[in-house]
C-alpha cells in the first residue's frame, strides 16, 4: 500500500463509452498539474486560484494538439472526498479520449491510482473511519433495498460510533487498570469496579446483539431464502418461471448442489428472494427412501419463509370423489413438522376450481387458526393472481425482516472482530465473577481493545489496509 | 421528436458499475426537483439560490429514506451544455443507486431523455450548430487519433461556419435575384452578375474540395487500407499476428467478403490501419486463373499502402543457384502495375540471410531509383526488424494522409448535402455561361441553400432531426 501523498489519478466512472466520463485527481499537485493542461473557454483563467467546489468549461490541451473540451471540478483540501485537493474532469465519454487524458497526466508524473486509494486517503485523512470506507465499496457493490440500506447505514457511522465511543471507556479503564499493577505492591484500585463491570456488562451485550445482527445482515445480503415445495407437477417451476416474468429482474441461476435445487435470485419491489426450488414431495412415507426429497426438508430448514403449492385439480378430484373439499394432509403435515416456519400455502391451477369452491376453501376448509397460514389462489400457467402473491412477499418482507430498525452487521471482518472481542470480554467478565487479580485479565482488555479498534480503524496494518482495499474498483 | 421543454433526466456515464455514476437533468424545473429531494450535509442550502457552476455535497432524501450521498452540480440557463438549467448529480456507481435516482425523480413528473435530447436542446437553443451537434456524437464514437481528430475539428466549428457564411452570400444574392423577377417586365438587375458569378465560382470550389476530402475522411474513420501481398507461405498472416501482438491494439477481424481476404483493423500510435491479408500471388501467369488472385489485385486497388513480402531464404537459394541476388520479378512488376501506389518491400526471413547478404541488397541489387520503394528486413516468425516496419507506416501515415491540415467531411450525410448543392449551383454555373434569364435558375439556387442549410441545420425537418439523433447514446 502507498501511504503517500503523491497526487493520483483513475477513472471514477464505468469503463465503456458514455455521454461522458469523469476522471479524478487527488493529491497535493492535482489543481496545479490539471492547470497546467487547461485552457479556459472564455478568458484566461487560473485554477489555481479559483474556489472550491466549482466547475470550469475549458479544453485540455497538450501541445496545442485539444484532446478534449471539459468540465473542471475543483474541491480543495479539507473539503474533498479525500481531504486533498481533487479534481474532477468530465469529458466526452469516448474510450480513445478517457485513455488520452489519463495517459496525459501519466507522461507527467501522475501515478495511477491503486484500487481503493481514493477511499484509503479518506480514512488516512480522518474523513471516514474504516468501517463507513468498507461501507463504501458495499454501497457501490449493492444490488438490492437491502443490502443498499445496510450499506448506507454503515457509511453514515451505523455502529462504528457507538462501538468506537464504548472502546473509548474502555481503553480509560485499561489505563487505569494498568496503573493499579504498576502499584501492585500497595494494593489499590484507582477503577471503580462496580462501573467498570456495568461497562463490561453493557459492552458485552451490544456486541452479542451486533453479532446476532449478523445472521439477518447476511440473509438482507444474499436474499431471503424462499422455499417452493409441493407434489411433483404442482408447478413449482412453473411459479417461479412466473414470478420471474412478472418481475424481469433475474439476478442469477444458481445452480444447486445437488441437480434436484435450483436457486434462483429475484429481486421483488427492491428486496431479493433467494427462491429454492425444491425435489417434489410425494407422500411423507416415502420422504426417507428419496435422497432429493431428504434435500427438500434441509432446504425448508434453511428458508425463511416456505410457500407450499396445491395442486386446484386435485382438490377438485378429491371433492367429486368424497364430496368434500380438503386440502392434502400434507399441507397440515408441513404445518405441523415447522411450526416456527411463516408458510403461505398456494392454491396452484385456480381456473380449474370454481368461484364458489374458492370461496368455499377460503373460509370452511381453512380456518386460520393455525399460526402463520395462509391461502393465497392463483394460476401460474396463466399468470393471474400473481398480484397478490407478489404483495403477500413484500409485506412479510416489510414487516418482518426489514422492519426493525436495529443496526446490522453484514461484514464478515466485523462479525470475527466482534466475536473476538466478546470472547476476550467474557474472559474478563469471567475473571470480575471470580474476583481474580486485575493483572490476571488486563491482557484480555487488551485483546478486546484491539479487536474493537480494527472495525473502526483505529488499530490496522498494512495487511488489513491492503486486504479491505484491494476488493475496491478503482477510481474510488 | 419532442420539442418541449419540458425537464429531461437520464444518466449521462457509462451503464454499469463504477466509483461514481453522473445522472444529468435539464430543464425548467432541474433545479427545483432536485432540491426537492436534497438535504445539503452543512446548512440547510437551497439550491435554487446558488450560483452557477457550483458543487453542494449532500443526500439526496425520499420520504426519510436516504437514497445516496451525492454532488450536486448546478448550471444556470443559459450557461450550460443545453443552454437549460441543468443539474448533475454524482452518486456512488451501484446501479442499484443510479436506478433508484431515475426513479425518483421519474415518478416526479420528469421525463426520461431521448437518444441524443440534451445536444438536440443544446442545437435547438443555439448553443451549436446542426454539424456540431453531430460531432458530439462522432467525438463519443471515436476511437483512434484520426476519428477523434476529425470529430473535435468539425464539433470546433470546422466547415460549417465557412458554409454558413457562404451560404448567408448566397441568400442575400437570391433575394435580390427573386426581387428581378417581381420587376420582370422593367429588365432591372439587382444583383452585380460579376459579383454573383463570383460567389458561384467560391463556392463551388469550396465545395469541390470538401467532396474531395470526404474519401480521405472515410479512410481516417475507418482505417488506412494497407494490402499485404506476396507468395503463398512468405509470412503475411505471420505478419499480422506480430503487429497485431506488438501492438496488443486488435480492434476487430473482419471476415472479407471471400475466404481468401481476410481484414484486420490495428491501431498503432493512435492511427488505424486496416489491414488486408490476401490470397498469395504465385507467378503473374497464374494470375488470371485464380479467383483469389484476381480478388488480390483489386485489394491492392483499393489500399492506400502495399506491403510487399518477399521470402529471404528464396533469395538466398537463387543466390546459390545463380550465383546472384536479386529480387523475384514479382516485385518489380508490382512496382511497373501499380505505379502510384506507395509500395514497401519487406525482406522476411531475414534470419536466413547473413549480415553480408543484406548489406548488399541494400546497397547493390535494389537501387532506390524507383520512387515510393522501400525496403524493411524483419523476421515476423522471431518479432526482429518489427519496430522499423512499425515507424515506417507512423512517418508515412503521419507525412501523408495525416499531415495536411484540411479541412475534412467524414460524415456521409454531409457529403451527400454537399453534391446536392455543388448539383444545383453548376446547373446555376450553366445558366450564367448560357447567359440565359436568371427565373430560370432562380429555382436551382434554391436548391442550394437548402441544401447548405441543411448541413448547417438552419433548415431541418423533424424527420432529418429524428434521424440524426436517434443515432446518438442517451444521455448525451
Amino acid at each position: 500500500m502507498h501511504h503517500n501523498n503523491d497526487t493520483i489519478i483513475a477513472l471514477a466512472t464505468s469503463s465503456g463509452v458514455g455521454a461522458i466520463a469523469v476522471i479524478r485527481l487527488s493529491g497535493n499537485k492535482s489543481i496545479e498539474i490539471v492547470n497546467s493542461f487547461f485552457q479556459s473557454k472564455f478568458e484566461s483563467k487560473d485554477l489555481t486560484n479559483v474556489k472550491s467546489h466549482t466547475i470550469h468549461l475549458g479544453n485540455i490541451v497538450e501541445n496545442k494538439r485539444i484532446i478534449d473540451e471539459v468540465l473542471v471540478s475543483v474541491f480543495k483540501n479539507p473539503h474533498s472526498y479525500t481531504g486533498e485537493d481533487i479534481v474532477e474532469i468530465s469529458c466526452h465519454g469516448s474510450v480513445y479520449i478517457q485513455q488520452e487524458i489519463l495517459q496525459l497526466f501519466l507522461k507527467n508524473e501522475i501515478r495511477h491510482a491503486d484500487a481503493g486509494e481514493f477511499t484509503l486517503r479518506a480514512f488516512v485523512n480522518g474523513k471516514m473511519d474504516l468501517s463507513q470506507a468498507e461501507a463504501v465499496a458495499d454501497l457501490i457493490a449493492s444490488d438490492s433495498k437491502a443490502s443498499h440500506q445496510i450499506a448506507m447505514q454503515q457509511m453514515r457511522g451505523g455502529f462504528s460510533t457507538e462501538i468506537a465511543s464504548l472502546r473509548k471507556q474502555l481503553l480509560d479503564f485499561a489505563s487505569l487498570i494498568e496503573l493499579e499493577l504498576d502499584f501492585a505492591e500497595e494494593d489499590v484500585e484507582f477503577a471503580d469496579r462496580k462501573q467498570f463491570q456495568e461497562l463490561i456488562h453493557e459492552i458485552r451485550s451490544v456486541l452479542k446483539s451486533l453479532i446476532d445482527s449478523f445472521a439477518v445482515g447476511n440473509v438482507l445480503k444474499n436474499g431471503i431464502p424462499v422455499a417452493i415445495v409441493g407434489e411433483p407437477n404442482v408447478g413449482k417451476s412453473t411459479l417461479l418461471n412466473a414470478l420471474l416474468n412478472e418481475e424481469k429482474a433475474i439476478v442469477s441461476h444458481i445452480a444447486g448442489t445437488t441437480r434436484d435445487v435450483i436457486e434462483d435470485d429475484i429481486i421483488i419491489n427492491g428486496v431479493t428472494y433467494r427462491f429454492i426450488d425444491t425435489a417434489g414431495i410425494r407422500d411423507t412415507k416415502d420422504a426417507i427412501e428419496s435422497m432429493g426429497i431428504k434435500k427438500t426438508f434441509e432446504n425448508i430448514e434453511k428458508a425463511q419463509l416456505v410457500l407450499h403449492l396445491v395442486d386446484g385439480g386435485k382438490i377438485k378430484e378429491k371433492r367429486i370423489k368424497n364430496k368434500d373439499l380438503t386440502l392434502s394432509n400434507e399441507n397440515q403435515e408441513l404445518k405441523n413438522d415447522y411450526p416456527n416456519k411463516k408458510i403461505v400455502t398456494i392454491i396452484n391451477k385456480v381456473d380449474l376450481l370454481s368461484d364458489d369452491e374458492i370461496s368455499k376453501l377460503k373460509t370452511k376448509n381453512l380456518p386460520r387458526r393455525q399460526a402463520g397460514s395462509e391461502l393465497i389462489f392463483l394460476s401460474a400457467k396463466n399468470k393471474t393472481g400473481m398480484d397478490e402473491l407478489v404483495q403477500k412477499l413484500t409485506d412479510l418482507a416489510n414487516t418482518g425482516i426489514l422492519s426493525n430498525n436495529q443496526t446490522i452487521v453484514s461484514n464478515s471482518r466485523h462479525f470475527e472482530a466482534l466475536n473476538n472481542a466478546l470472547k476476550s470480554l467474557n474472559e474478563v467478565q469471567k475473571g470480575i465473577d471470580e474476583n481474580i487479580s486485575s493483572d490476571l485479565f488486563a491482557i484480555d482488555i487488551r485483546q478486546a481493545l484491539f479487536h474493537l479498534g480494527l472495525i473502526t480503524g483505529e488499530i490496522t496494518t498494512d495487511d488489513l489496509l491492503g486486504n479491505i482495499f484491494a476488493n475496491f474498483c478503482i477510481g474510488k
